[in-house]
């Protein structure tokens, strides 16, 4: 049995988020190819380009080979992911827009967060280092299937997302600095950024505009 | 004489792939550059970006720093590309669809899958990780051309194009894995790329979508 | 006083330069996202992509890992120009076009070309790279913003913009060729890029395409 899958089964933090993440970013990004009626190489490659850019460009800016191109598991997951959406694809009929999806979405965000702080912490970085790290891991797969979809990725930013990303990882760089175990921290992260996001979808929440604050002249 | 130009004449199989890459890929972005009505700093760019974005981030993926930074040879072989871009630019009426074109983008994108599953079986990366950077240096280039010419990447792959790069890669890997020498998988990876391109272009050959699979519901 | 501050008071070009260079990338980058109606935190990750997107490609092609994930000054400079936008877009009607914001815009092309091509001296990069990365250091963070803001990056080629840092990083490369200190090449190449781009815009320079270069046939 691979290390890895021994860190899943124990509770490893990383391990558990960071499969939690690919199966779930890869069944979001195949569903949007599927609306967009890609042909299945596309749907295979949008998956997999949401669950794998986000922690492939984290591990680039730490100066490491991307995990996902050394660890067959981690493929599989991805490959998981893109079967579920093909599946969903069958049963529902907008699954890129079904409860399911959004709730998949919301979860993969607070996974990648997750692994993204922590993989940060361990690189020694600033606290800022911390939280960037965080949000490009999270967001970075949707901004990049968004861009293999021909869509601009800011809508990521428009709708309280990558903001949640950025919430959760100061939450666990605020735990770590008051001396929390990292099991811990990798809670309040993946609770504050799956629950703000949840809270955002529900209830409509939008971050201001320069425009609509008031402050411009008329 | 370097290294570089000695590998070539010698036929070590990363130099030769690597210049008739540089050059067709040089070409190609080229002349997609003139097509678009680019100024002459355009062309160069988008020709040179197509020539070297699949390879510089097929070595970032293996953190090293890019092979076009440091070898002055790489320019030049990139100039080369874009100055018979814009020869045939005025022999030609359409040069980014005529036939020359199209059997370059296909001799560039074998070549790329070749020097990218070298470079990753030589990095000790997983199977998965060998197709995967064979395809990403082989179509790295034209999804960055494509960005600069504000067109959808994906359009690359609704023409079974990546598809002959994941396959080429595939060669490559099993070659290996049945004891081939390096030259035998490169020629088996280059052919296998080429063969399947030339194909698909000539025959019209398209993957199937969700939708048209019969799987989806009414 | 860290390292880092000292730097700027004591005139290292490098830490000069890029101070000014955040600053300025950072409000011409919030210019922008304000312009187009972003939220809050649109504006701050188009401003601060702007600002760190050149220099984080620069690090990541030399292979270290980027300043501003370890360096808090560094995100305090960034913050300083979107600030200094916000400001702006309170005062001036048209911020993202004023004079104010092309000066800025300019200076910041400078600045980055002049860092891109002191790293790329200190990594002993061949000409060809020492040029390419302080260009690539310079249109970086535009090309970015330009992408998250859906717009074809290209337009930065069009007005006579990366020509600029070209040159400038040429400037550095030849200074340092013929025995210039470090400082006295850094002042060439700021010098050189801010002077053509600022007589780029004024009198409204184009590089030929080979559409109008008569070269084609009719």
């Amino acid at each position: 049995m691979s290390q890895e899958v021994i860190g899943i089964l124990f509770g490893d933090p990383f391990a558990v988020m960071n499969a939690i993440g690919l199966v779930a970013f890869a069944l979001v990004g195949s569903s949007k190819a599927i609306r967009e009626e890609f042909d299945v190489f596309g749907i295979l490659i949008v998956g997999l380009a949401m669950a794998f850019a986000g922690g492939a460009t984290r591990d680039l800016l730490v100066t490491r080979v991307p995990l996902a191109l050394q660890s067959p598991l981690e493929i599989g997951l991805g490959l998981l992911g893109v079967a579920l959406a093909i599946a969903l694809s069958v049963v529902l009929s907008s699954p890129d827009t079904h409860p399911v999806t959004l709730v998949a979405d919301a979860i993969g965000l607070a996974a990648f967060a997750t692994t993204g702080a922590i993989v940060a912490t361990e690189a020694g970085l600033s606290a800022f280092g911390v939280v960037a790290i965080a949000t490009i891991n999270a967001v970075g797969g949707g901004a990049v299937a968004d861009i293999l979809l021909d869509r601009a990725p800011f809508i990521l930013f428009e709708d309280f997302y990558a903001s949640c990303a950025v919430l959760g990882g100061s939450a666990y760089w605020l735990a770590g600095t008051v001396g929390a175990a990292e099991s811990t921290a990798a809670v309040a992260c993946a609770v504050v950024t799956v629950v703000t996001r949840l809270a955002a979808v529900t209830y409509g929440w939008h971050l201001p505009t320069v425009q609509n604050s008031g402050l411009l002249r008329d």
